[in-house]
């Protein structure tokens, strides 16, 4: 599907809200791709970031996979507005094994107060992508609500 | 629900387990509680978890939901096998304001392959408690799986 | 958690979209329970209901939980709206066996357009309960839209 | 991804077991497709299957849904094993407005004990298909156990 952004600053948006995200850069997640409903993010492989048996943590997963779906979402949004995920779903579909991981969202559905978005995270080990899990969240656009300074 | 756990061992094999999670001592997250079928991961608030309004990040408390539960459903796994969360959906059902946040896990239903698992996670506010986020996930119970070295 | 219904008719109002679900009609769901922030709606068991083992099938034990979910939020809705399931989630953790079930919703968290909802869904066997299924559903209040006539 | 069934059968297999689902019969559903890896279930509109607004319920979306997401399951599962849905989630994304409705179900994972596989519903309106649902679900593998006589 075909999305048309609501304010011509949509790449600008997203990338002064990524930079506030503290927890961003903690794991080192960079931000590779925004264009209208759809955002890429990705992250290199850290022991810092690990389950007890080494690989990625899903949480971890998620968190990329929950960030990426939600500036897909933002650059759809209404001018003066922000974005909050109200809920999502993930499938962990193989232990998240690779050097760098990246999520790829897509708007579904773009609703005037909800967003439905799904994520499709791929684990790249030698330059080889592998599907390794799956998320849907349900964004919320939220009227003025002003961001924290970062 | 009482449950039974299949070994004696099963604190001090989530304990062990909970060390070799990398991503618990970068989140500084502490584990509170150990009980058959039941476990409590907490977090201290930081701003290198934040998400762009400056409260925590849903990624980060689906991080410690989603292991509390993984470890509740490991307090009831057979002898010799680990655990993998398949999938979870998580509600995120206000903003993760406050100084501490405790997800407590409960396992719904404990299947020979397969374990349900429940995890709220509150919020807490000069010593008030309030519910934040809620999950459920699907934790697999693996033969055999060795874990890698801490 | 208490809850104060919006309006004074909200039994009455949930009654009346409960009898234009033509679908509650041809599985045989009947409408146990209406409280502010609750529903009960339950089923005697069909084999016209049945999955392939025998057993009430998982989307029938769906549409009464989510129909219990959607009327316990319709409960607490601003008047002259309407609600709409967004998505929901089910767990089915034991096989629908027995002569009656029951869905049992709970409002978790009631926002101003959207509410948070879930529902435990017991198999009712020589008047045992067991809980078979557990459902949490986003609910959203819709503004003014006219119902269909029955 | 091209899968590859465990047994040459698959079909008929699919075929009997889908008469075996009363609930089938009742909602007047049919079993289009069934290929490795995929399924697909459609229904035609009956007020007899309708929420309050007069669309078809959600819970009948996610009935066929969920099966079209079994049955693709069952094509991969190995000889001598059936299938039960262990969990699944359901966007509703538009209301079910429509003459038909298609849910069209693809393996996303096929492990041994577990499949993920999705299903997008559409709602078909003068032969235009509309998405108006997606669903995820896991799917396991049960050795053995056998189908009640239809």
């Amino acid at each position: 599907m075909e999305y048309k952004p609501k304010h011509e600053n949509y790449k600008r948006l997203v990338e002064e809200s990524f930079q506030k995200q503290g927890i961003m850069k903690t794991i080192g997640a960079s931000l590779d791709k925004v264009e209208p409903g759809e955002c890429h993010i990705s992250l290199s492989f850290s022991k810092s970031l690990s389950q007890q048996h080494g690989y990625i943590h899903g949480g971890v997963i998620s968190t990329i996979a929950d960030s990426s779906a939600g500036y897909a979402a933002f650059t759809l949004a209404p001018v003066d507005s922000t974005v909050l995920t109200t809920e999502f779903k993930i499938n962990l579909l193989s232990p998240a094994k690779g050097d760098k991981f990246i999520a790829k969202a897509k708007v579904l559905k773009s609703g005037k107060t909800l967003q439905i978005v799904s994520s499709e995270v791929y684990a790249v080990d030698n330059d080889e992508e592998k599907l390794c899990a799956f998320l849907t969240a349900s964004i919320m656009n939220m009227a003025n609500k002003p961001e924290t300074k970062s």
